[in-house]
Formats: C-alpha cells, sequence, structure tokens
C-alpha cells in the first residue's frame, strides 16, 4: 500500500513507519523527510496531497494541545488544541478524501486524557474527544468504502521520563504497542473504532 | 439560585426556564430578554459576564453546527460547529469561571449524534464530543467546589415535523424531559457526567 503518515518524526509517527515498513510510506511533517506540511494551515495541507496525490491510507499522528490548570486555560490557549489536535486532523480527511483510492482508510490520533483525566488536560481532553466523535460519524458515510478509526495512545514509556509528574499512577506503554494500533487500522477491514491502547 | 441561561429562547432553552421557574433567572441570547450575548465572540461574553456579575449557575444551551455530508464537509462548513457549539461552549465556562460562586455549576449542552451518528452529522458529532471530553476532564479541576456537567439530548419531539427525515427511526424526546437533566445538574451533586436523555 502507499501510505502517507502526517507526524512521521514524532515519538509515535517512528514506530508507526516502523511497523509498516513493508508499504510504500511517505513521510510528511513540519520538516517531513519525504514532505513538508503545516497542518494547520487548510493551504498547506492542499498543497501536500497535490504533491502526494492518490494515496491507499492516511494516518495522523500530528496535533498538540497546551497543557493549562482550567483555572490558567483562556480561549487563546485553548486554541493550540483546536486549531492542531482537533482541526488539524479533521481537514486532514475533510481535504484528503478525494486522495484516497476506493478501499483506503485514514486513522488519526485521540488520547487517554479524555477517558482518564489529568491535571492540566482539558484542553487536550477536548481535541481527543471531538476527533473521536468525529470518527464515529463520519465512518457511516465515508464513500467508496474508505474506512477511518483513530488510536488513543496511554503516556508513552518514551516520554515518560519527561512527562511522569502529569501522569502520576498511570502505567506508560512502548510506543511500538500503540504503533501496532495503527497497522490493525489500516490493514484490517474494522471501521469507526477508537483504539484504545491503555 | 441565581442562574444564567444562555439560549434561553430555543426549544430547549424555553423549558429550561420553566423547569427552574423557582430560581432568579437570567435569559440570555442573542436577543436575550434579559441580556444579549453572541456566545463565539470573547468580547461579547466577557461583556455579558460584567453585566450579570456573579450567579450560581451558569447553562448553556445555545451552539449549532452545519449539516452536510461527509463528501461536502469543507473546513470553512466545519468552523460553525468549531466555533459555536464548540468554542463557544467552551468559552462561556473559560470566562465565566471568575463569576460563579463556590458551589456553582456550568452545564453545558452535548447531543444525540455523537452516540448514535446521523447522516450529515459529522461536524455536530465532533462538536458534541469535544464538549463532553473538555467537561469531564475540567470537571476535576474545577476551583472552589464548582461543578461541571453537560446535557446530551436526543431529538426532541417540538423538533420533529422539521427534521425527521435526518433522524429516521429515533424516537423523539420532549424538550420539557430534556430539561429535567439540566435541573439535575445544577441542583444535583454530581460533576463531569454527560447525561444523556436518549
Amino acid at each position: 500500500m502507499r501510505i502517507l503518515v502526517v507526524g512521521a518524526s514524532g515519538t509515535i509517527g517512528k514506530e508507526i513507519c516502523n511497523v509498516l515498513a513493508h508499504h510504500d510510506l511517505i513521510r510528511a511533517g513540519r520538516n517531513g523527510l519525504d514532505v513538508s506540511v503545516d497542518h494547520t494551515s487548510v493551504q498547506s495541507i492542499k498543497d501536500m496531497y497535490s504533491k502526494v496525490g492518490k494515496v491507499d491510507a492516511v494516518i495522523s499522528a500530528a496535533g498538540g494541545a497546551n497543557f493549562a490548570s482550567i483555572s490558567e486555560l483562556t480561549p487563546e490557549i485553548n486554541e493550540r488544541g483546536i486549531e492542531s489536535k482537533l482541526k488539524g486532523q479533521i481537514n486532514l480527511v475533510l481535504l484528503g478524501l478525494d486522495y484516497v483510492n476506493d478501499g483506503g482508510s485514514f486513522t488519526l490520533t485521540t488520547g487517554v486524557m479524555m477517558d482518564d483525566p489529568i491535571r492540566f488536560g482539558a484542553s487536550a481532553a477536548m481535541a481527543n474527544g471531538g476527533v473521536r466523535s468525529f470518527v464515529k460519524a463520519s465512518a457511516i458515510e465515508m464513500p467508496r468504502g474508505i474506512r477511518i478509526n483513530s488510536v488513543s495512545p496511554n503516556i508513552v514509556q518514551e516520554s515518560w521520563d519527561r512527562l511522569e509528574q502529569y501522569f502520576i499512577g498511570f502505567t506508560p506503554v512502548p510506543a511500538s504497542r500503540v504503533a501496532l494500533a495503527y497497522r490493525k487500522s489500516v490493514e484490517g477491514a474494522q471501521t469507526g473504532q477508537n483504539y484504545e491502547v491503555y
């Protein structure tokens, strides 16, 4: 399969590329190995797709949100979660639909914080929950047998030293295990799912 | 209690005001009976709160999203769901926190389409899911005993003639029954809940 991986150089993105190395991968990101994209920009996403052309699968392991306590969270601080993790990922679908071959797939990324809330995590949870519900709802309408799923990673072992203070009591999972869920989405037959890798 | 109801003149908003008529209600909306607000504008929300002052509860029954099939949904068409149903409601919380008395509450509105998807409903589902996850995550951090919940209404009987074609096979519920869930949120003690009135 020809697979576009957005966010390919991130912690999870790298493992996704490893686990899907038997496919023809196009690695995208802000400084993408194969193609550059700023997924918060509609024009940049359009440019990426017109460069890349038709693919069998689009994976998004891109998108961030700011950490802030609810008392410190402002509409402005909340914008990153809206623009990057939520709209950025959804626009990869809306603008990519015509570039995905019949029977292809989209796989987006959510995250554990929507199910198991942590301090400072409300903005990320909002974005995650929006993506999960978009995936579930859009799956029933996808044309030409195209499927869509999301993967919800727990905190990964690779980020544990940096983020342990926020995820006290969590059991981190290896990014390589998270990556398997993307493979399940791409090579399997399910649609409308949110794979929890907790 | 002193209760601010945003979206007070809508189908559900009116029933919320009926079921909470034993309280001191402030009815807000685009052409609000007591105070006008455009909840898609940060400045308008700030102006509303500075006019209204301290309250014991904020209820949002406001916010819309565009209906479009996934093949016709564009980033631009998706913006209404983002700006109105999602960010509008969340900004009512972020900008209202200092105006809610100790032990007070926020109650936002989600909707059945995130759980039971319908054609043309992906944008609304996205917004609903974002609000639900924000509520669940922010509840654990609310200061001064402030609670936050959301109500997820099914399609209401009052809108059935107009919307039946989108909700084929659904069992509509009376808006007065939906309104009871807002009362439960305001007068009860739970937090972080999404009350499904299906």
